[in-house]
């Protein structure tokens, strides 16, 4: 079994960013514990750990559209993942291929 | 002035990502707050909230390699901001153009 302990000097959860891997849109960030890092890993989906419902969340489980694992990178202080990943459909509960879809007007 | 509270509602840091807006690459991870964001959207390049300094950091002062904002999206739930940006040169203070090198084997 790999040892993931490295990125969890600082906190027991970090964050992980999903990008499509072939259109490199950042499709979603969500937060990872050991064990859901493992799981990814493990499974090639990617797995979460659910703040508000404090449990292991497996992206997809729900809705479908998993998010399958191609590659995966940990940042320059070990504190971050990406994770480049093929979805099986919408990202976004909201329907949208990415929860990025907010703009934030500059009102100069 | 812009009120960016809304972002702040469940704590007082939110991860920004950096992606650079032409070759989609994402570049970094940073923290920010309120008085951070509203930095980014004043100036024009990304400032951070330095969790080990405990300042307000703007991402090139020291290096020169300034972020400048393309376009600023919240999430579906705004707790986390991606911001499209041209960087002046690398982003990673080890001299890679992206802090996501560490590559992590599956080793199933």
């Amino acid at each position: 079994m790999q040892d993931f302990s490295y990125l969890f000097k600082k906190s027991d959860l970090i964050p992980v960013i999903a990008q499509d891997a072939e259109t490199k849109q950042v499709l979603m960030l969500g937060y990872a514990n050991e064990q859901a890092v493992r799981l990814t890993v493990e499974t090639g989906t990617v797995w979460y750990w659910s703040r508000s419902r404090q449990e292991l969340w497996n992206k997809g489980a729900t809705s479908g559209n998993y998010l399958h694992v191609v590659e995966i990178f940990s940042d320059c202080d070990d504190d971050t993942l990406l994770i480049t990943c093929i979805p099986d459909g919408p990202t976004c509960h909201t329907g949208s291929k990415s929860c990025f879809f907010n703009k934030i007007e500059r009102d100069l």
